[in-house]
């Protein structure tokens, strides 16, 4: 049993990691924690946790989130996030951070997607990166787990076993990536009106996107190359789940070996990644409220076009986030999360 | 040919009048005005006018809307409707207001419902209440016309045959209004925001929306007794459109007559009113992005069930105003708006 | 721990049903049965289910499934249920009936709005009507439970109250009811279609729908009086949720006492019915993928308002399914079901 | 003034055809065909039209057809299209086909594509391309017109002005396009139900798609090149709109010049294609219910990004075809489509 604590408990995020936490039978739901709601029971401000959860929402200062959890999970603004980390981990409280702010290691490429100066560059440097099925074994002892954001879920798992393959032009890779509404937080704006947003569809931030920086590296990183992707996200008129359609080039002819074949090894013992059988592709339906990532390949001999889904809120945040934490504590890895 | 101008353009209904007036073949869009937009062009404003009006937004000063127009649509939130009105009165230009400011002819009530104390009591009393179904010739010559409601309109068309069958108890009608987003306007607030209104449906204002003393008035004028509907609007996961279902009792047993062949009669010459055959119910599909209002009428002896559809953006608001403006300026009623 | 079938799995419920027991502690789903996916594996039929389950359809032979289960689930259209039911029964096996076939206990008023005679009477008879508010001390020994349909699990939770206070006129009841498109099944028609449903609204079956006569047949029961309730049921563009507006007139004037008091104590200790506070109302979101029914309750003197929301899927079907077998089993009756 | 025809009434181009003909002040609709619907009203079929039109659908013979019509618009499923055109073609009637049965100049390119063999083989050779943009003094005297497919008239419009740009790599342009489900047409499928297209999204036909050897064909005659696209289509949970996003790669490194300027120079005269400042993106919402084609562009040095958004029914499908109609008959070329 371990206990838990969330920190801005009133955005998607914070909501739905209360969702699955009272689902999980070794976490006890210690203290929830907002600045905004300070005072408020949760099952006020959410009255679908109404006969089930009625703590109410606290101040969240480090003295007293430690004094009640073990490990919490920040679902702060970036910014936000590093600057209440910073305290809390002088009280040796282990952390998953929900937030941008300890997954780029680069604290200039940080400064200059996120327009803030980091202040926290200790922590930068310790802060593991929460994608389990790359750094499982890191994750286990991590202090401070940066989770990765929705659109890099999707895309480094989709390429990831490419970076092992000889003749990938990785360095090409394009990523068109659609995100249902959510993704974009309880942001009160004029562009996530419904009447804005439903029956429509657009693109945006094309090649400036701040999630590329943190594809990059990672995809870098695994491929001992430099990896320049381009990113294009686009606005999807749906509430969760992210699909992206990711188009690889081959620098030489294929060997012959079945790419499907290859993912499904590589991704064999994993428990929250599937890998679609006979080129089929997977559809944001099957992944939607689970903690999945669906991926399909289907090779063109000059190019691959992958497809990989996730429910943004879920593999790409809180679902992630319990994935983590079940890692951190030594339980079974799926529990909570079926 | 007409120059009307359009004040508060940056709201849907204002958007809305001018897809309607571009196509209007007796209308010369002579002024855009808004205070907020001042100074930008409106196919920047909305890229959807982009090639075909590029009118820069004007302030809106009663000076400056006089030198230029004949007619204007105030498309204003209540209260700066009638601040704006009481000036343009004085320079003897027509006025459509779309605003809720001189609907209601009793100021108490519209005090109370809205409140803000009025302040153009002599504009309240000429203001002509601008349902062409019933005022049609009191239309013809106002200098001022308030635009009725979204909810009214279905409301009062529906009923307003069986203000005159004996028989009917309209003392008790239950108005159950279903209303797409659009109906709030451009609102910026959370219950607005995609992620909460999309797969979501609910009761709102139950007994206490602004609307309902406007229907009360109506039909207690038209049936010249005491009408007290109950009314309980709902928010649909949906851009546009109205649809309302109306019960009303009888008192006594029904004459035989048809209902529907009664409502067929009523609206017979009404260029857009549709009455459905054989007991068929209107969808939305039918009069979204039309001026029409299709009613369906369902006898059950003891009670008679009204099913009214609009578009809330037209019929309900952009579309009248326009049916007014043609019957105002003895252009055909239907001119611009099929 | 018990060993379930499921009969009918390709359907909406049935999966719902695959999706709720895969999280269920003491429940083994030991077969599932399909006339016609006879053969194919669940996460072939499902991806959502690959790497969870991986079942292979059978046959729906009464043999067949009595080997293997100790309870079932029919998740079939009416008649079939009942052509099946009729063989299980023999074999003493347990049975939940989500289709409508054991819920109308008069077989004249069944063979009138299902369009076929009902083939079996001892059944009927024996069955017991499955929404545990009212009926769970004789679920407890049920060998047959005819589980509710969805719009009438939210009108009698909504209504039960009022049964048995004085001066309401239960008899004139009026209830709007709203309901996601999954409510229809899986049917492949044309109004069932994206294009048709996306951004439409309508009533539908108004004063005929097969749903009217099982709420009358159980608030005439709860209440001692004929209640002959009018239903209008409405199409909702969402996937899950009923959401019904019920208005009931009083006989007489009230007696001051607090009506929302009178439900939160009638619903006090039910696991799965959560009254609102202060008059606010339900929304949809609240209760989509819960197995809750919340309700609203308002009191305008000479009418009351009641809003009524549950999942269709779930309190509607499948949950309350799951609810009944927790029941029949001894277990928690939560169990699986938050 | 035109006597026109519509054959193949009840789908949405057909539907969207009466919906722009009926504003157009130079065409009577002299006719409407449908073999399935024969001798039922149109404002039965589609109440929409009630009080607007109320032909009656005729049985779609030549002879027929030819008595009544100077040009039809053919609605019809492909196949079935080339089957009547070649027996109208004796007629001289002029034609506008809206299917895809003389759009591909090569008839084995066809027959792999659409699993028919051609039957027309003359009436393909003197077929012209109805795009506009490219082809307009050949509509002028077309007798046989091929309307172009929805998701090539988004993608040849957006890559036009590059064919005549040097060190753009062509050859290897990347097309990830995304369609509203009315892209499907009114088709009775599993896929397309609302319950299952409803928040969902995916990937289909990946890189076998049968509008890409469209899309190929015409990008290498203007290329004078061999152009072999990656075309990627997606299934959007809305009602109308199509946005694709091109990549394109340069040979080597750009010249300097402004790709603005030289989109905005290509389609300067356009009526109907317009080109967004600034590096903007086009929305679905500024095209939706218009016949424009917006374009936007972003030039990231190695990479060009492109996005195109349409309204599938209009400048996609019906727009497009009395675009071409007006051509045809020498009518103003934006006349009933504004």
């Amino acid at each position: 049993m371990v206990n838990v604590g969330i920190i801005g408990v009133t955005g998607y995020t914070g909501q739905e990691l209360i969702r699955i936490l009272l689902r999980h039978p070794q976490v006890n739901i210690a203290g929830l924690f907002s600045r905004s709601s300070f005072g408020k029971p949760i099952n006020v401000l959410f009255p679908e946790f109404d006969g089930r959860l009625s703590l109410v929402c606290q101040s969240p200062e480090a003295e007293n989130i430690c004094r009640k959890c073990d490990l919490v999970f920040l679902a702060l603004p970036h910014t936000a996030s590093m600057k209440l980390a910073v305290k809390l981990a002088k009280k040796r409280i282990r952390i998953i951070d929900l937030s941008a702010d300890y997954r780029i290691k680069d604290p200039k490429v940080y400064a200059k997607f996120y327009s803030v100066k980091h202040v926290d560059l200790g922590g930068l440097k310790r802060a593991v990166y929460g994608l389990p099925e790359l750094n499982r074994e890191k994750i286990k002892n991590a202090a401070l787990v940066a989770n990765p954001g929705c659109y890099p879920t999707a895309a480094i798992l989709a390429l990831a076993p490419l970076a092992y393959v000889k003749g990938m032009d990785l360095s090409s890779v394009i990523i068109d990536a659609k995100s249902g509404v959510s993704g974009a937080g309880k942001k009160i704006a004029e562009s996530f009106l419904f009447s804005e947003a439903n029956e429509d569809f657009k693109a945006y931030k094309v090649g400036v996107h701040q999630h590329a920086p943190e594809i990059n590296q990672e995809l870098s990183k695994m491929s001992k190359r430099k990896v320049e992707a381009l990113f294009v996200p686009h606005l999807l008129p749906l509430n969760r789940g992210i699909l992206e359609t990711i188009y690889v080039r081959r620098n030489r002819r294929g060997t012959g070996i079945s790419l499907i074949d290859l993912y499904a090894k590589f991704y064999k013992k994993e428990p929250f990644v599937r890998v679609r059988k006979d080129g089929d592709m997977p559809r944001l339906k099957d992944v939607v409220h689970t903690n999945f990532c669906d991926i399909g390949v289907k090779d063109l001999g000059k190019n691959i076009v992958l497809v990989s889904a996730i429910d943004n809120l879920l593999k790409g945040a809180s679902g992630q986030a319990v994935q983590n934490m079940n890692i951190m504590c030594g339980f079974p890895e799926r529990q909570g999360l079926l």
